[in-house]
Parts: structure tokens; sequence; C-alpha cells
């Protein structure tokens, strides 16, 4: 596992050079957020990540979660971590006052999340699947459920989960199978299997509160019979502390390619007593709310195996030796010269560089939008919500698809040294794989993008992004060093409209439309949302250098990035554009028994 | 592990109806070669990978290799499997049989180990170097050479290794440690350590044959004083059965992402007997044959391992019942649709299945070159010369980067199971990802294609393939269903002459110019010889078709695979012709310090 140093300077830059997070703080009354406690937070949660999670992440991995008869024992540390996290306030950052949290704003939360799954994603899990288990509770629990269980959950007490997937249905929730059947005492009894339950059994925490989505037995068909259901492992007694043990187990974990020490569970409910939360068969609208949030921070993933990979990645090539530059020796009283010398190495540096800082760009730019969408200001925090919508697909599935090409062309630049363990970087790779496929995968984002957000809003919620960036644009459309990016710029956020005009078009006589456009279509969203951000980044180094900065060297590799970006990455919206132009009958064309001659 | 059935009717389809192997058999003499004895011969071979070989790869990935005191253990039934593949007369197969072996042509050699390393990479890695030493011992072996050690190889008693790599080089040969001493009996003694030496040490075979790298103590500097060595792990004895112990010794094995069955090797080389194989200080050119021949296979195993990918994921799209179709239910009998209808997993599958087809014809027309390139005609043997060493490369690297793409899309449509070890499609991922790094990395290989072979021949080396296709195109101009593609490659062909002079123009001035645009002009080129390869599929296809074929429905695939490649892969090529010509300015920006910032 190569170090991790947590890139404060350019999370800062971000939230205090670019975005301006404290004028925000101020807005939604988060007024303790001061930029100095948020430099000491930073600071303080850096330090927990560097030295108490990364270093267990390497055997974290090879040790992997143990299962025995029902009972999950995590690696070597991780549950001493994980009591270190809450004893140091972590886990409530961001969480309401009301219930035990420290209520900061959700977008510190996000960065302290980044630190955490860029130094151990395995174990981010637990406080991560908390999280969610948190917010689904804090939006739609009753007041006793919230003090029973948000408080517990908010100061890592108890830990939580997501109970979605069965063996016959994960994208496909509509055909669930677990039943909950009404109890005299008000409660339901559950029963039935899920699988791929992360965090659903495991040592780390007094009780684990299960979020289980079944249907009762006379509900209605399809997604619309769904409820969603507090299970706890242990029933709350009257203290509201963990009590009697309830009928749901662990059957068994799975063995996976990566984040092996996240302990993955089929989890069997057998009558287990489960309590209604939110409405009847609204179940899924709950769901909802901690999968947006999820969404984002499974993005956040992409971009924190990255930047763990990219640390990596510069640290070999500044000092591996290997043939000599062509043009000419660089450092010949060395044997050989160090790999950064060859172009190729430069511009698979450059790439990963300009796809972890654009991802890290898109993120805080969302997380901004997510604080806002909780202040005061009802129109604001509508217009936040609707960006949200907008970007969260996009976030999850770009963040986590560039992620995965971001590790892998680390473990390249190793040679062969990258395809063993000892190096960690392939295992980067192995944990970043699952970031495109869970919490719905990236076709499933692509197919909310276009079907459900874009077409399904009448273009309403792309042309509050685009406004945005036409603006930015306007604005920008003399600026001496970046015009030439602005105008392309300018000319994408134009053809994107004209894109999705064109698919609409075509979706309203044919709904295989949107699926077959849908990918390409989001990676062209991803790469343009990108290009903006890296022009918001440019256009703030810029400044800081024409006011004689004394970090020249940091605001200039930022503009040599954003160069990179437009030269190389962007290019690549002509190949998205064509794809998602190509319509649906080429798709159509063969029959299933074609497929397998 | 997805069951693995040979696609031999695709293999045919490229062997007999596209390329006609039969004539170029009869042409270069391999007269045994018939159409039928070759149909036999695969048959037997897709039944022998099929049955035996496929049903140790999941569990060869989970017991691994071992290593005990400087032995190797193989995983359960690898060796046995080895007895049965040496016993059918496998290994000798494509070998001269002058020592040993079948004397059939090279093309037929790689149409099985596609099948070999598509049932069990790990495996195939055995009988693979095996080749690789036995082509070198041919090229550049003495006689008695050939006698005593290829023999024993051609009859797969004994087994190959190629050991190049050293802890502090890698690309970099010219700066090996390892020494060769002088013997007064005419031997050396080497001493140095080799690192990742696939078959450096295992139980399938008598002994072990070593190439190895090594440097006399007063040879010239760099890659001019670098001479082979062939290193017996058992020394010959006066019978050439193998004898005493030699000085080399495994030292440990790696821990690896992927291919864990095949056993990668520290060999610790101690005063070890070599003999010199060839020249002395022309060791590299020797290493270069074997080199070769093993860049193709490595492009192999990306199609080996996308086509089981795909086999995998294809069944699966029609089982796995998820969601309705967009546009309406289509199997409304069944709780939810198969998922292979909806148009993003057709697109994953159509993807898979255009790369794979396609960097099949590509490897089987190398293939072909290989064996006109033995042949009697030392004009075509010329010819097919230069062909070849200008598509090694390109086999070698987009055949694996395209490889990779296609195991991760198979994983992909899988959803949450193709990230659990029990499915097999993540070992597929795994096992794949070495391929773009061993034998050369991929990045190497671009610079082998653009510096050393097309600029380096002054552009003939490519003028020699555009040629090719250019007479192809002219003469398919005005064909009624294809000449929109044809036109379409026309335009590319041109465009890649124009791109590489403007490259050449540039590296005049600036040698970094050719790194700056290497692996994107290699990509380039794999993009339209694939193109190429597509168009004289479909023109054979839509022959049968117009002949009216009652296999109509394998043809119609084919000319809808080509419509989806060129509608939705080929299209990359603007992306990557944008990149190659971005210069090297703004990759070279960035001090060393800059990217740690």
């Amino acid at each position: 596992m190569p170090d991790y140093k947590a890139p404060l300077r350019d999370m800062r830059f971000l939230s205090d050079e670019v975005f301006d997070f404290a004028a925000t703080y101020q807005a939604i009354g988060a007024t303790d957020a001061t930029p100095d406690m948020v430099g000491a937070i930073l600071e303080e949660g850096a330090k927990f990540c560097e030295q108490v999670l990364a270093p267990l992440n390497r055997n974290g991995d090879e040790e992997g979660c143990q299962w025995q008869d029902g009972v999950v024992t995590t690696p070597k540390g991780f549950k001493e971590a994980f009591a270190q996290y809450v004893e140091g306030g972590w886990n409530g950052l961001a969480a309401d006052p009301a219930y035990g949290g420290q209520g900061l704003p959700s977008s510190l939360g996000l960065m302290m999340g980044e630190m955490v799954a860029a130094s151990n994603a395995s174990w981010a899990m637990y406080p991560g699947l908390t999280h969610g288990a948190m917010s689904a509770i804090h939006a739609h629990g009753s007041e006793e459920q919230k003090q029973t269980y948000l408080t517990r959950l908010t100061e890592g007490r108890w830990t939580g989960t997501m109970c979605l997937t069965e063996p016959h249905a994960g994208t496909d929730l509509g055909i669930i199978k677990t039943r909950a059947v009404p109890q005299a005492d008000g409660s339901y009894a559950i029963t039935g299997t899920k699988i791929f339950i992360s965090a659903g059994e495991h040592d780390m925490s007094e009780n684990i509160v299960h979020l289980v989505l079944a249907k009762l037995p006379d509900a209605p068909a399809g997604t619309k019979g769904i409820s969603l259901f507090i299970v706890p492992k242990f029933l709350p007694n009257a203290e509201g502390e963990a009590g009697e043990r309830n009928a749901v187990v662990c059957g068994s974990i799975e063995h996976k390619m990566g984040i092996k020490a996240s302990a993955t569970c089929v989890m069997n409910f057998d009558g287990a007593k489960g309590f209604l939360i939110g409405e009847l068969n609204k179940g899924l609208n709950c769901m909802f709310t901690m999968m947006n949030h999820a969404r984002l921070g499974t993005g956040m993933q992409g971009l924190s195996l990255g930047e763990t990979s990219y640390q990596g990645a510069v640290r070999y090539a500044i000092e591996r030796l290997q043939m000599r530059s062509l043009s000419g020796p660089k450092a010949p009283e060395k044997p050989a010269d160090p790999i950064i010398v060859h172009p190729d190495v430069r511009r698979m540096l450059l790439t990963m560089k300009a796809f972890n800082e654009g991802n890290r760009a898109l993120a805080y730019f969302t997380a901004q939008l997510l604080d806002l969408s909780h202040g005061q200001d009802a129109e604001q925090a509508a217009e936040a919500e609707d960006l949200l919508a907008f970007l969260t697909p996009i976030c999850k599935a770009f963040m986590t698809d560039t992620g995965l090409e971001v590790t892998n062309l680390g473990m390249q630049i190793f040679g062969g040294h990258g395809f063993i363990r000892e190096w960690g970087m392939e295992q980067l790779v192995r944990d970043c794989r699952i970031a495109p496929i869970y919490e719905g995968t990236n076709g499933i984002q692509a197919l909310d993008l276009l079907g459900r957000k874009v077409l399904g809003s009448q273009g309403k919620l792309l042309r509050g992004f685009t406004r945005i960036v036409h603006k930015f644009c306007q604005a920008q459309a003399e600026h001496p060093q970046l015009k030439g990016h602005v105008a392309e710029l300018v000319r994408l956020n134009q053809q994107w409209g004209e894109l999705t005009q064109q698919i609409g078009m075509a979706a309203m006589k044919n709904p295989d439309e949107v699926g077959a456009a849908s990918v390409d279509y989001l990676m062209y969203s991803g790469y343009v949302a990108q290009a903006y951000l890296w022009l918001r980044m440019a256009v703030v180094a810029q400044a800081r250098l024409d006011a004689g900065s004394d970090e020249a060297a940091f605001y200039q590799a930022k503009l040599a990035t954003c160069d990179f970006y437009f030269q190389r990455l962007l290019p690549r919206t002509v190949a998205h554009l064509t794809a998602a132009k190509a319509g649906s009958e080429g798709l159509m064309k063969l029959s299933a028994e074609q497929f397998a001659l």
C-alpha cells in the first residue's frame, strides 16, 4: 500500500479559493464552521486517516473478514480504529446536534469521507453505511425512532446497514420477496433473505440497525408495494439499549475481488421483529434518501482510490530508474533516468492528476449544493436540490469509471511490480472495481440521468446546469489566457443541449433510444461538467499567479493540468457524442440466440 | 468460472472462409495440414481445453502455487493435465519435426494456444514459456544444443523459461547485473538474481531450461554487452538426460493479483553452469526471436480471456431476469425480462463481441503472416516479416487493452455477482490485467511501433500495411452494402499516413514527440487495422448471405457486429488522433516536484 498523505492543499484550494465554502457555511447558518475550525478539523482528520486507517489497509486485504457460526470477525485493528474514530467525534461530524451530532456541514463530512476512503476503502464501508442509515432515519423516522436509533448511530455505539438486494432482485427491487407481516403490537415480522449487505454483521459495535425493504402480504405489486423497516440485531430494551437478540442472522459472507475487509453478508431474517419507518408502501422513496447520499459517497471512492494510486505512482516514477530520456540523459550520474522523464509516463500521471483533481472539484461542487439544499433560503435550497438530482448520477458513474481508469494507470506505471500484491497498487484497482457496480450500476445511473432526470424534467434539470456553465463562459469569454478553452466549453455546452433534444425526440417514438444512448450521454456529461470545473480552477489559479502568489509552482501545475485535460481528455467527448447519437437500431438487431452463435 | 466452449465456428470462419489458411499451408509446403486434418485437430484440442484445462481454472486461482525450500508445487491437477497435453502431442504441434515436433503450421499452434489460454490462463504459461524457449534455441542454438535441449522441450519432458528481468532492470535490460564468467571447459559461471520468471520452478517436468541474459565481465556497456545462456536446472548427463543439479534455485514466488497458478519466481543463480547460445554480446537479438512470438501470444491472452468472459456474460444476460424492457415487457410470463432485452446490456455485449471477433481476425491475419514468413518464397517471406514486425506490437498492446475492457464489461454485466469470486468473472479481469504489462508494457510496444518500426523504417513498414488496406478498399469501393464503411476506412487509412508524417516531422526536432504520441498512435492504429479486418469479414459474410447460405443467422450477426464496430467503437479514433497530435510540450511542462504538489 503506497503511503497516503491527505491532499489538504488541494482540498483547501477548492473549499477556500474556488468555491468559498465559508460563505456558504455562513449562509446556511453553520457559523461554527469558520475557516480556522475547518482547517483544524481537516488536519486532525488527515492525521487519523494517515496514521490509524492507512496502516491497516494492506493487512485488511490479506486477512479479510472471517465468518463462523453467524459471527463475523473483522481484521486486526479494525475494531480499535472504529473506537478511536467514534472517540474522536468523527462519526457525528455532520450529524444533527439534536441527536448527538456536531452539526457541521455535509461538505465537511464528505471531505473527511474522502480521506477515510483513500486510506482504507474497506474500513470506510462501516461508517459509510451507518451514515446512510442515519440520513434515512433522520428524514423519515418518528421522533421516538430518532431518539432510540439515530442518537446511538450518531454516537457510533451502533452501526447501520441498507438491506435491499435479494438473490433474484438487484436493480429490480420491485420483485423482492422479503415479507413483513403485521403483528398485534404494531411491529412486523420480517422474513426473507438479503444479499450483498455491507457491514451486515461485524464486531465493531454494540448493535446493528438494519434498514430493510420488504412487502406486506397484501401490498400492491412492484415498487409501489415496498415498505421500509428498522430491524435491529438486538431489540432496544426499556432504556433504549441493546436488549433481546432479534431473529436476524448472517448466513455467510462473500469472497470478493476487493474491499475484502468489508463484510459483505447474506442476512437471513426469520420472523425478525421490524418497525415501519416512513409510510407504508413508500419504502423506496425513503430508501432513495439514503441512496442519493450513498451515490455521492460511492463516487468519492473513485476519487479517493485514484488519489492514493496517484501518490504511489508519482513517488515510484521519481524513484524508479529505467532507460534514458529520448531527448538525452537527464540524470547522467545515475545508471538510468527516473521514469518520470518519459513522456508516456507523464501522460499517464497527468491523466491521473487531471481526473483526480477534476473529480475532486466535481465532488466538492456537488457537496456545496448539498449544504445549500439544507439551508433556510427555500428557493436556493430547491435550486440546489435540482442540481443535486442532476449531478448525483454523474458523480457516481463518471467518478468511479474514471477512478478505475486512474487506479489502472497507477498500476501500469509500476510495470510488473504493479501486479504484485506487495506494492499495494493492484489492491487499489480491486477495491475500486466495485464502485462502478454497487449503489446502482453505472448503467443504471446513466438511465437515471438521461431518462428520469433530464428527459423526465423536459430538460429542466439539464438547463439548470448548462445555464450556470453558460453564465460562467460569458463572464470569462475574454479571459486573456483561457478564452480558447472557454470557447471550447461554450461549444460543448451548446452541443449538450442539442444532443439531449435529439435523443428526446427519438425517445418519444421509441423508449429504447434512452437506453441506447444513456451511458455515452452520461460520460459526455461528465467530461463537460469536469471541463467547466477545470476552468473554474484555472481562472482562480491564473488570478493567483497574476497577483504574484508565492505558491507559483502549485498554481502553474493547475494551469498545466487544465491544458492537458482540454488537449488530451476532453476530446473523448467526440467518441461519446457519436456513440450516443448512434441510436438503438444497431443494438436491437440481433436475437438473443445470435449473440451466442 | 463460466463454462468455456471453444468458438470453433468463428475460428473456422476466419481460417477457411476469410483467410484461406489451406492455400497458405499448401504454399509453404505444410501439406499435412489439410482442412480435414486441421478440423480434426482443432476439435480434439477444443475437447482437451474444455474438459481438462477449464475445470482446473477456478481451483488453480484459489489454491495458487506453493513454495517451500525452493520447491514449487502447482495446484491440484496441473501436473496431470500437462502430462495429458504432452501425451496428446500438443506441445510439439507446430514444432520442427527434426527435433521431435509435428511440423504443423504456426497459425495452428496459435489457434490451439487461444483455446488453452481461454480455458486456463495460468496453466497456459507453462507450455507458453516453453514454446518461447524452443523458438530461441531453434533459431540460435547449435546443432548439439538443439539435439539435447530442443528435442526434450518439444517432447514436453523438459520445460523452458525466459530470464530477463532483474529487481532494478525491467524494460531497461542494458543495466542488468547478472554476470557470466568464462570457465576453462568453455562454459560460463552465471551469477545473479532474476525476478518475475514465469514457470521458473514447478513440478510439471523433469528439467527446466532457463534462457538467461547475462554480461561477461569485460562486456561493452548497455544492451550491446548482453549475451544469452542456456542454464538448465539439471545439467545434461552423457546421454543428454537430466543429471547433476545446477546452482540455480527458486528463492521465492510472488503473490499476485491474478494468474495465481502460474509460478512467478525469483531465481537465484549462484555460479550456475551456463552455455552460450548464439553469439557473444548478441543476446538481446536472440531474445527478440522469442519475444516476438511471445508478444503475439500475449496479445492472444486478451482475446482468450475476453472470449471466456463474453460466453459467461451472454449466458447470464439470457438467464438473469431483471426489470422490464423500456419498450414494453418481452417475457410477460416471467417476473421480469431477461436483461439481454436492455439496450445498454446489448451495447456491452456487442462491444465485447466486436472486440473479440476483431481481435481474433487481427491475430489470425498475423498468424498467417507468421506462416508465410516461414515459407520458401523468399520475397513473400520478407514481406511477411515486415508486416509481422509492424503488427506484432499492435497485436500485443491493442488486443490486451481491449481484452481488459472486454473482461471488465463481462464483469459489469453480472452486476454485484461479477465482483464475487464464485462466478469467476472477476478472475478473468485479474488474469487479464497482467497482459498489458508483461512482455514489454503496452507503452513500450507503442514506442516499438512508432519509433522503431514506423519512423525507424521511414514509414516503409506502415506503408506495407496501408497499401494492403488501400488495395482492399479500391476493390470494395462499390460494394452495395458496405461502401459506406469502405469510404470511412479509406479516410482513416489516409489520415494514418498524414498523422505519421506529422509526428515524424516533429520528432526530427524533438525526440520526445515520439513518446508523447506513441500510445495514442498505437491505439489509433489498432482501431484502423481492426476496421480493415471487420470489413474483410463483412465482405465474406455478405457474399455467403447473397449465395443463400443456410447459416444466415451467423452471417447476419457478423454484419450487425461490423456495423456496431463502425458506429460505436471506431469513432474512438478521433479522440486518439487528437491526443496523438497534441505534442510533447504539454507533457513536459511540470517539474517532477510539481507532480507531487
